[in-house]
């Protein structure tokens, strides 16, 4: 490797992104700065999120900004360095980008990790990351679940969804999925142990409405969001009283051009429901501690959570897209070298 | 008064009522039933809440019977009694309804109140009724203000907004009120001191947003919500991180035919914010405690709960109309004797 190629975003794109929002370009390795390093890139985390960070609109981080490469938490390990506590071979975490090495200045945002730990440093982008500890924080700190509470998650058979009901079923909940097509329902039911999977594909508003009902006769206590639109709004017309819905991620709206709202909040208002958004970022000093926690559910093997490795820098537009078209089985991630 | 007037709910509105889904009828004046007492209606208290009681839709109390009369909280006499603990010519507040006498039965929702604590027995449906508790419980223990946070209030002017504004100035907050005219938001300034106000009236929803963001820079710790649509769209934009949002009425939506929807569900999401759909009935056992309160304050005056008292029963109509084209200024009430 005597090159460091890195995926641009070229131009902002309109609803889906297509291959020509990017560039992968060829440069020079860069060399550490003054009292940072340089990381090679192993693993890069492909997420809903980062759609959102194409856009010029202000969210939680910045936009990306044109011909910068598409910002990604990777794994990878120290390649040159001026900083002491970061050696060359060091394995590392940070928030970085699409490329083969990436500059972590001083007092940038990356952390060791012990790869030695977990079957593969990529792990920490999965269960022990941000996948796996938005699910772990999400559902036990947000939403507090209780013994026999009725939990539903949409967007159930995705990375954080399949790991919210195995904690969920963990901590006594009845726990009802929704994804899409019968394959994903299949998974939920027998992969995750989930109680009751239901299929939104097919269904329009009124028969959402109806499956979810009879899949919860009492109503939902609490909702796991990752999908928003038409799904989450079934949802709310199946509203236990003081449900509690854990906004997580709204991923059938961030490629829409014109979005539909939610019409029923009077459900919220009736139920005195309650809607939380979620970022895993309120949560950043308490990662040791739920990291921990689900290592030790996955040794016990309580917990099962997959990855979808897909390879190659030169493939990262279409490994991306697969987050869009439902093709992702578990946490997607690029594996680079 | 040798019969009994009711004021009854013939058909289902469709979007805003008409004269001809109520009929005001006489009937009878009703015995009291074995253990229960009949009640002297004086005044009735008018909110939006009853326009949602009059859809066939599921909601906190079932829809209002066909021929029935239209549901109130009233403020009455004890006019005939087979109920010790009631005595003919005690005061009473209670659920009834829109009619000269209401039969209680065995265990209803109806309580004695100390009229002569008061100016005018109407003040339990005004400061100590659900509108003050509903200001105070929504206020001081969902949304629990810190001094110096910035409170946001839409349907300032009203009944339950001004109330809230008031109570936020007393615990410290920096108020900010959205009424529809030039006329509410003076006195929104000069009778209830809130620190600025503004008009949404004639501003498209780019001049609401930038409007509120003038008014509040640093964004909402604290939304009142009383109105919805696109009010609360726009105050969505300007949320400050972990905003609550208290969601209390939707008055802009009760007699939209189709709603439109919240389609920002994203800012709730990107600020860590929450909606806490709110209502009165969670805090019934602590009614004496806010009461006590609200009660201190008045009398301290440092708060200002004004009422438009409207005559008769065969003004139903025409008076809770008021509700909903803006005219009515303060906590609108029924008086029906």
């Amino acid at each position: 490797m005597s090159e460091n190629r890195r995926f641009l975003l070229v131009r902002r794109p309109r609803g889906y992104p297509v291959e020509e929002d990017f560039s992968l370009i060829a440069s020079d390795i860069p060399s550490p700065p003054k009292g940072g390093f340089v990381v090679r890139n192993h693993f890069a985390s492909l997420d809903p999120a980062q759609r959102g960070w194409m856009d010029d609109e202000e969210s939680y981080l910045p936009p990306i900004a044109l011909d910068d490469p598409v910002r990604a938490t990777t794994i990878g390990m120290v390649h040159a360095s001026d900083h002491p506590s970061f050696p060359v071979g060091q394995w590392v975490m940070g928030l970085n980008a699409l490329e083969d090495f990436s500059v972590v200045v001083p007092g940038g945002f990356t952390m060791p990790i012990d790869a030695a730990a977990v079957a593969s440093p990529s792990h920490y982008l999965s269960a022990l990351g941000a996948v796996g500890l938005t699910a772990y924080f999400g559902l036990v700190e947000a939403a507090r679940p209780k013994a026999g509470e009725t939990l539903l998650v949409s967007g159930a058979a995705g990375a954080v969804g399949s790991a919210v009901g195995q904690i969920g079923k963990i901590l006594g909940c009845r726990v009802i999925g929704i994804a899409g097509g019968a394959e994903k329902c299949r998974r939920l039911l027998d992969d995750y142990g989930f109680d009751a999977a239901i299929d939104y594909k097919g269904k329009d508003h009124a028969a959402l409405v109806e499956a979810i009902a009879q899949a919860a006769p009492e109503g939902a206590d609490i909702v796991f969001e990752n999908v928003g639109g038409h799904v989450l709004e079934a949802e709310v017309f199946n509203l236990a009283r003081h449900a509690r819905i854990i906004l997580c991620g709204l991923i059938s709206e961030y490629n829409a051009a014109s979005r539909e709202g939610l019409r029923n909040l009077w459900q919220i208002l009736a139920r005195c429901a309650t809607i939380h958004g979620f970022l895993i970022s309120d949560y950043v000093d308490r990662f040791p501690e739920g990291a921990t926690q689900m290592a030790q559910w996955l040794a016990d093997g309580r917990l099962r959570v997959d990855e979808d490795i897909q390879y190659g820098l030169e493939n990262a537009y279409s490994a991306f897209m697969r987050l869009f078209t439902g093709e992702n089985t578990g946490k997607l991630i690029l594996r680079i070298v």
